[in-house]
């Protein structure tokens, strides 16, 4: 059997690269970037809640990894360093290398470096845990914050809203499971909103929510036409809207901008290869989120997730 | 029942003091001293493995941030900003509230800000889980590593080794309890060292493989006085060895510093009001840990711990 330090050197010590040291010190050590400001953020899943049992490992490490990078995004800061810590009933060699394979591609893809963490076994027949923390940069004064949005900015979002909820209800699908198991972070999209959105957050608890979050941090209220969300097709009209409006988990951004950015905004999809939709508009007024159908109809928004709802 | 949004402004969200942004956002955005190297580290405690069940909540939250300030203080590092990662199996208010307040005594004392988070429910059955990230700052270049050990160098450990062991092997001894359940980061002496240490590590795996890792990074070899080393009081002879010796969960500093920095070390208890005993010194060759007892005869080490260890 591998030892914690043996694995933690097989997996995960690579060479520091931007770093000045990585794995295998008390801590990491990092040279910030003059004229810089530093993101940080974590988050945690939990086998049985945010990943099903026998999970694809592979998949997981892409995911652990794209939540956080998602939320670098969705302050249009730049993603650097991270650290990951997990707790395993076990040491399945074959699981962790997986793992690492998943979390080292997408790690890759994003110039991030995995620079610390902690290795340790969990209950012998507890939950897989997983945390990591990702650290990023952003000019000074440039990063995207829920409290920007004002009246009369436009409201966008990024590709397609309700495919990793779908893939929650019914499973099988398997674009919809893509959205569910690897969502793409929108790195290259939150940089270049730098100086042009008002307002970002990324929509990991549901579009309506995380909407709701921009409204209350910045004090207004919103409109939104549902037929101008961008939808993952699902065939009952229903389970759509619930899916579209309440879902969690697509880790698109969602953003306000002021109407006189319409235009850089309108030719961004071109250059970054993502198709972007004006759902609505802010309005002043209480933070309520208000969604409209075709018809001008208002249609009633369900909860979006909470840990700890009854 | 409390929603998880009321939950975390309740009891972990606090107004940013050093931070731009603190908890509430997609991430938190710190300023970076100028100057100053950024220290990173995480620290994850499994419930059943790392502390018992139905532990004080109040001494978890303590203990959960001072293993990650040991750290940074093995790096010689100042801490600056917290995240904060818990998987609950519910939304147990008071047990929050209990964790919070020990763990923001200890933060204030550190002068450390949590600063972000995840707070989520984690399987109903299953352990609590707790993920911490700290951040802390050092002047460019004074990082304490572990690979600047040099034979003819003095090894030094602060306060008392085998509390937190002897806790575990025998319950009901309060003193070594408090050692176990309410370890004292070093700070203070980890920031003194800047300049003055040549290698530094914090014991939470047992002295001798916590020597073991400076050894293998540096290239030297170790001998130890056992007799010389500071021990927490244990009646039974083999026992203490074991606990001084192998024993994990102390966060002691242990160093290396030249000989010449004897007097300058040999000051600072009288200033930071914290023991340091030189126990030994570097040698060349293989990077073994040899360790004497008061007549001179090698004494036999217990392996330290490793927690994939079969």
């Amino acid at each position: 059997l591998a030892s914690e330090f043996e694995i933690i050197r097989r997996y995960f010590d690579r060479p520091a690269r931007s770093a000045l040291l990585g794995v295998g010190d008390d801590a990491a050590l990092l040279v910030p970037a003059v004229g810089m400001e530093l993101v940080a953020t974590t988050d945690l899943l939990s086998e049985g809640i945010h990943f099903r049992s026998g999970a694809d490992p592979r998949k997981l490490g892409h995911k652990a990894l794209a939540v956080n990078l998602s939320d670098i995004a969705a302050m249009g800061a730049t993603p650097r360093w991270a650290l990951l810590a997990i707790a395993l009933p076990a040491a399945d060699e074959r699981w962790i290398a997986q793992f690492a394979e998943g979390m080292f591609a997408l790690a890759a893809r994003h110039d991030t470096e995995l620079v610390g963490g902690d290795t340790t076994r969990g209950p012998a027949s507890g939950p897989i845990t997983i945390c990591m923390t990702v650290l990023g940069e952003v000019p000074a004064g440039l990063a995207l914050l829920r409290g920007g949005a004002r009246p009369g900015d436009d409201i966008w979002v990024s590709g397609e809203l309700g495919g990793a909820a779908l893939a929650l209800a019914r499973p099988g699908i398997a674009a919809a499971a893509m959205r569910l198991d690897e969502p793409e972070p929108r790195v290259a999209l939150g940089e270049r909103l730098r100086g042009l959105a008002s307002a970002a957050i990324d929509v990991s608890d549901g579009f309506a929510q995380d909407l709701g979050h921009i409204l209350e941090r910045s004090g207004v209220g919103a409109l939104v036409h549902y037929d101008r969300l961008p939808r993952f097709p699902i065939d009952d009209p229903e389970l759509e809207r619930r899916c579209v409006l309440s879902g969690g988990d697509d880790y698109e951004l969602l953003f306000t901008a002021s109407q006189g950015a319409r235009g850089e905004i309108e030719a961004l999809p071109a250059e970054i290869g993502l198709a972007l939709a004006r759902v609505g508009s802010i309005q002043p007024g209480d933070p309520k989120v208000v969604v409209l159908d075709a018809q001008g109809r208002p249609i009633r928004v369900a909860p979006g997730f909470d840990h700890f709802a009854p």
